[in-house]
């Protein structure tokens, strides 16, 4: 940039484009600054903080961080959902509290099962349908159902700032994962329309999965049943080695289940950039953060100012919330 | 392409590069024009065989289609060596015969144990390291240890042939993976250096890994041993959708390992291609199918014909085999 700017010739017509506000929905506020100034740090080829464009790999939670997450993980409402419909064709497939409790809408009565709980419900929901059908089906869902507090389509309750940090990477030469806790089967179903972040830059969560060959010959890919890996807390980093292969440079997320991630993130050698969304905006979204079992945010608000950590205070960072409106 | 050939003006410029020969260590024969043939179809894009660069995915096996793996795997030897080094300071580790086989280089004896004796040496002889300190003594290895036969380096014994078709197809705007049954850490410490393929982009067998946090504070992702997936045969096309979540055009490999992911790739409902390197050319390399534990071809020679995949004879086929000579 500073190469361009010098050569005066071009620098109205080139440098035009970057003066631009590359994150429009926050607010200018010292959030916003450090996001453009670790940026602009790593991409100077003239500076010593300078990251090649191989190395640029920035990694994001999903529930809570590009997307709204309560009052439950938006897959679990469509796991109860889809439990719902299999039970009624099937009652016997309620077969422990927590099933029943799914299918009644006694969401307490899920979480009193706790993650294995909500696990189960989603394992149970979620099996002996092929990976395409079950993104279809996500897909649909998304696009129908209709959160109970905002009243809006879940798939509008991404977050704008969110969407505009991520094309902002991207167009500063990132490539940009999505690195959930949730199944990557579900996030997949939407992440390139809401993201642009296309399935091969999804880690997630993952169920048992079978080759077969169905009754007509056709190949296909099914959802078996049972957990495979779970992409959470400790388990973030291993699956980020296992899929990518290389340590980000920025990683963001929301939870103590992203804890892990950011601190392997930012014990890099060279230049880092962890963030944490704060949840503290009770009015447009949810306010929450060490009293939730949904996004429980506890060490990291006690260890983000020792870490350099930069904690996002949706209240005050954020000029929008959902890319849906409000 | 049509189209630029159509604009007179730009013709003579434009289109110089594209009549280069792109794949120049391919004999003249059926299989280039064939693959070249594939290629065109799906990038042009006045056709009905377009396909968009988004859905351009190439996968191709490791073993034995983009290196040689005779007499034994290359990261069997590796294993074997490394075996010898640790049992040098730990003879206790030597707790089966499959072990004390290959501790004596007793091929034979490691082979009886079949491909779950083989496995086991690689299990010892991997776990204990960080995933980064064993890229890199895999990678010291494979550019210093000699190979039985050629005498060459193991890591120069590539195919140049297929690095050539690795670089059109990227150039054509496909994303090429490697989907190999060898283990990923291995693979992934000489891929970007051998066939570009960056560590992202390949997907493959996988032991247990561990994130720990040293002595020293800082946080390390630790290969810690047991086989957690096993990247072969009906699990190829469920390690593509774990990984890449999307069906792939073109599959390349050469033993009955791959014929999962080809019989999948070429049942997609567009255009693709299915791919097999038929091993012939018992004095450039090695010739085999039928009778060998390491890259039998058996159903795959068989259904080749039917299925339209194209079997690629290396003694006819390719003018050139190592990228290290011969």
């Amino acid at each position: 940039m500073h190469r361009i700017l010098s050569t005066s010739a071009y620098a109205f017509l080139i440098a035009a484009p970057a003066l631009a506000d590359p994150l429009p929905s926050w607010n200018d506020t010292n959030s916003k600054t450090q996001i453009i100034d670790f940026v602009d740090s790593v991409t100077d080829s003239t500076a010593d903080s300078f990251v090649p464009v191989a190395d640029r790999i920035a990694v994001f939670d999903n529930d809570g961080t590009l997307i709204s997450e309560h009052p439950i993980y938006f897959q679990a409402a469509y796991a109860f959902d889809r439990l719902r419909e299999k039970a009624a064709d099937d009652p016997s497939i309620l077969n422990s509290d927590v099933l029943k409790a799914a299918n009644d809408g006694d969401m307490q009565g899920v979480m009193a099962g706790g993650m294995e709980g909500l696990s189960s419900v989603i394992d149970v929901s979620h099996s002996g349908i092929s990976i395409d059908d079950f993104q279809a089906d996500a897909r649909d869902w998304l696009e129908s159902a209709q959160h109970p507090v905002s009243g809006l389509n879940y798939g509008a309750m991404t977050f704008q700032p969110m969407v505009e940090l991520l094309t902002y990477l991207r167009d500063e030469g990132f490539t940009v994962y999505i690195v959930t806790a949730g199944g990557v089967d579900f996030v997949r179903s939407f992440a390139l329309d809401a993201y642009n972040v296309p399935p091969n830059l999804v880690v997630g969560s993952q169920g048992n999965a079978e080759y077969q060959i169905g009754e007509d010959g056709t190949p296909v890919v099914m959802k078996s049943g049972g957990v495979y890996f779970v992409d959470d807390k400790a388990a973030k980093p291993v699956g980020i080695m296992r899929t990518i292969g290389k340590r980000p440079i920025l990683a963001g997320g929301n939870s103590d289940g992203d804890f892990q991630m950011l601190e392997w993130t930012t014990a890099g050698e060279g230049p880092s950039l962890g963030l944490l969304i704060h949840h503290t905006d009770s009015e447009r979204e949810f306010a929450y953060d060490r009293d939730t079992p949904i996004g429980k945010l506890s060490e990291g608000l006690d260890q983000a100012a020792d870490r350099n950590w930069l904690l996002v205070d949706m209240a005050r960072d954020w000029g929008t919330v959902w890319t849906g409106g409000k």
